[in-house]
């Protein structure tokens, strides 16, 4: 089970290796979000994205026979960039599954962090047959991009760091806005601030709304399609099993935003905080600006996820400035 | 005169005022450049550039009196940022003279960080004796851009925290470059590394590099032409009486790029770092990318200066990539 203490032992493991990530604020975002607002920069951390944290401390925590084996995952993004990175630092071999028709960048940056890259046939092949061949035949262990009580621990950093951050600042009661796919990153912010008066909040996009839903509910309930908005860094089938239940405990209402929200926020980090971050990475700034009412109190914190967006998406994003 | 002590002091005033600033890498430059870079990211800095540290410390050590008065500048870029913020954090009135052809919203933003704007045409209008005129009658001081011994002290604090970082990193000997206009960035970063065997090293715009030309000749040399570069944030006349004999005692040779890498080096940035520079900001990564052959040693420190940049300029260095 993944607990404030496990998430203490993932900040000691994970001191020096993952970046401090700053929190970054502007007079020009408090006027607009009429409170101030911080910005937790996890799009600076290496690979561009929270998810190095998780994939490090998972590794860490693998029996020396399992680690010198290697690691596996499936991913064309964020996660498979964390994981390529943390293998290739801990000296061990990593083969991540991604799609053929995945951005050809994406591959390259993956294979340049020291990654066996294995592409498949979305059309036609099995991505998990084609995973659990490899995984039993070399003996590589499978690193799940959220539902792995390891990983909740490594991304729960953040929100240890954004508990000592607010607490510095004086701010003892705010709101944590959390873009939220999986949950990971969200059930560890919230476990990660479990000392504190700070509730942690998903952020998703109108349509996949998967986490509010579910927690409106009770109970998890899936998205009813996975494609169809510009933050796909954040868009999953369902929260997981073992992330649902720490949100349902932990977490404060869900909250949307469009996509056209997401770009001006993507456009807004840009003008007034000098960071690149993703439409997926951008949600929860763009709550914080753009949906105040739902939000109380004087201070929000909003965590930043990534960064990983390419220039023509970036360009779409100034466009609205 | 400033010194390694008095940037020291200005440390502590600045402490909890400026951002402590990241120093970020990544594998992707490290390749490009065939050695370790680091870049220290002060685009991240309260008002996008670094000025505000010598801003702060200069409106710090004013006599009460004079503080109460308030302060005035002349600058249609990051100075007048700077000056702005921390004459309104001070509670002080602060007067920035700006060309009336400066950009909308740099007068927009200047103003609404406190600052009373006070504009003049370049054409028919003696900007200094306006200066003179609103000084006198109001008490207000003046507080240079780079020449006055305050502002150096003040950015130097920028060099003490590269040779704390660059220590914890085990880089003993390494060239620091830094994006250079009238030298007040790179004069107080050299005498902050002054107990390191870090080199400062100018870097300007090909076509203004009077810094480069100056320390060659032994004695201050001017620019030919003041417009014609996209790095308009670091062109200035020729380096100042205070700053350049600190930069002829401890600088490195400088170097100079073209504006073509600059824009290189900012779409770099925001694809490696996920960060937002702007031109003038980004010679140094510049020339450690693409003048590698000009350095020694198996690690570079750039400097970030800034990332006070538009959104058509940006686009236009995104479409280098």
């Amino acid at each position: 089970m993944s607990t404030l203490a496990r998430i203490k032992q993932a900040a000691a493991v994970l001191n020096g290796v993952a970046r401090r990530t700053p929190l970054l604020n502007s007079p020009f975002l408090d006027e607009i979000a009429g409170r101030r607002v911080f910005v937790k920069a996890e799009c600076l951390q290496h690979t561009g994205s929270f998810k190095l944290r998780g994939a490090w401390f998972a590794i860490s925590q693998l029996s020396d026979e399992d680690r010198a084996r290697g690691v596996i995952a499936f991913s064309s993004g964020n996660h498979a960039q964390g994981v390529a990175y943390a293998a290739k630092a801990a000296g061990i071999p990593s083969v991540i599954i991604m799609p053929q028709d995945a951005p050809a960048l994406k591959i390259a940056n993956t294979r340049a962090l020291g990654a066996e890259v294995v592409l498949y046939d979305r059309a036609t092949e099995d991505r998990d047959a084609i995973g659990e061949k490899l995984s039993s035949a070399r003996g590589l262990t499978l690193i799940k991009p959220f539902d792995n009580t390891d990983v909740i621990a490594g991304q729960g950093t953040v929100g240890l760091e954004i508990a000592q951050d607010a607490a510095a600042l004086g701010i003892t009661h705010a709101d944590v806005l959390v873009c939220c796919g999986g949950g990971g990153l969200t059930g560890g912010v919230a476990l990660g601030l479990s000392e504190t008066d700070l509730r942690a909040r998903p952020v998703e996009p109108v349509g996949f709304d998967d986490v509010a839903r579910s927690l409106r509910a009770g109970t998890i309930e899936g998205n009813a399609a996975l494609t169809g908005s510009i933050c796909d860094a954040i868009i999953t089938p369902a929260p997981g099993n073992l992330t649902f239940p720490i949100m349902a405990q932990r977490c404060g209402p869900g909250m949307t935003v469009t996509d056209d929200e997401a770009l001006r926020a993507v456009a807004l980090a840009f003008q007034r905080l000098k960071i690149v971050v993703e439409p997926g990475g951008a949600v929860s700034l763009a709550a914080a600006l753009f949906h105040a009412d739902q939000i109380e109190g004087d201070a929000v914190i909003c965590v930043a996820t990534g960064g990983n967006v390419d220039a023509e998406m970036f360009t779409r994003a100034l466009g609205t400035l």
